[in-house]
């Protein structure tokens, strides 16, 4: 998943890297209009580039997987995120994940990467091993790189305990209700609404919710947000 | 050692792949001239492309290499080469040799790969292991991947971030916040308590909270009980 590419070389490269290693879902978030279509129009473009799909916002591109990683250079940064280096027991642990539901990997643009806003929507953020003088690296080989360590290796037996993840669409919806309960209740204070949802999503993402535990919490939260609302309809009347 | 590459885009993502994983020492056989220079003269070229040394044959540019390994997508031809695959195994052989003496990583030209003169002057072949429909990668992804791998293997220290977790008492403290807030709101219906309790805490407890993201969620659902009991004490007003 491309976050904001500019380069149509870049988005190409990415989409390469994925037919040479048997990825196939290319899912752009808000690319740079000139740079897809020059991408998806280049001679040999493949088939992963014309069957690309393209989002509004990483929720919307994320909704249906239950497992999203986030890709950084940083390593040292105060990240609020657990922070993976990518090799063979990281790589094993996508591997089994995706066997059973969709797992995103982020990629951001060529110039920032992803924003702590895009953080906010992953369970984990993986860093590539490289110098400390060169952590920064081209995106379309970092997705090489990152994929060829994921091709690796035969898949492992599924694991007999089938217990359903929550997608990150239910974590949407259980983070959307649980901000409104906030507002309400005067938690969230006006002006600081973006922190706290980058807060709020991080918090319910990382609780890796089964999916089981996510409609529950759901319907706690949103019993909740119905009571406060009572509350408030109160208080107008009076 | 890129033998007769032709465009500078790859020359320099070559070398930006080698900066990234610590290799340092960037050989050219009889490139494309024009394709060199302006690599050599792009914005922000790296130190590695600066050094960069040039050779006319293969023959010259691996005379000081102890192991010659020849990179090739292709698997079946009739290869009068020992033919390895990139892995931990193979990455571990290299590695084996570099801490004695030179190795030569030959990488060929974006069209035709390396030819058979250039195979007879390695020991023997290299495969990155791809889908077998989609056999050919991009230079510079190639070159990444298979540093990636040479670079892998050291000791990773370990991470010094050290993640304190929540105790029980807070785990209980939320539950008890928790369920206030549900009985309040009407969720919990009279004599179901005691079940919900239950639920409650095992739903706290597996989300494996630490100490951070406890007082969080803590101070969270604190706030909404407090607004819940306003709205309440209107009612009761009334």
């Amino acid at each position: 998943m491309l976050v904001r590419p500019r380069n149509p070389l870049n988005i190409g490269a990415a989409a390469r890297a994925m037919s040479n290693f048997g990825a196939h879902r290319l899912r752009l978030v808000n690319p740079y209009g000139v740079a897809f279509r020059e991408a998806r129009s280049a001679v040999g473009a493949s088939s992963v580039l014309k069957s690309a799909e393209e989002f509004k916002t990483v929720a919307d591109a994320v909704a249906d997987c239950a497992l999203v990683v986030g890709t950084t250079a940083v390593r040292n940064r105060a990240l609020q995120h657990p922070l993976k280096r990518l090799n063979q027991p990281t790589g094993n642990a996508i591997r089994k994940r995706l066997q059973t539901s969709r797992v995103a990997l982020l990629f951001g643009s060529e110039k920032i990467g992803l924003t702590n806003e895009d953080f906010s929507h992953c369970h984990w953020l993986l860093n590539v091993p490289t110098q400390q003088a060169h952590i920064s690296m081209n995106l379309g080989q970092a997705v090489a790189v990152c994929l060829y360590e994921l091709a690796r290796g035969k898949p492992e037996k599924p694991t007999p305990n089938k217990v359903e993840p929550a997608t990150a669409g239910d974590v949407e919806q259980i983070t959307g209700a649980l901000l409104e309960a906030l507002r309400i209740s005067g938690y969230i204070k006006p002006g600081t609404e973006a922190m706290f949802e980058k807060k709020a999503r991080r918090l319910i993402l990382q609780l890796n919710l089964e999916a089981y535990d996510a409609k529950l919490l759901l319907g706690m939260v949103r019993q909740v947000v119905w009571k406060l609302r009572q509350g408030g309809s109160h208080e107008e009347k009076q």
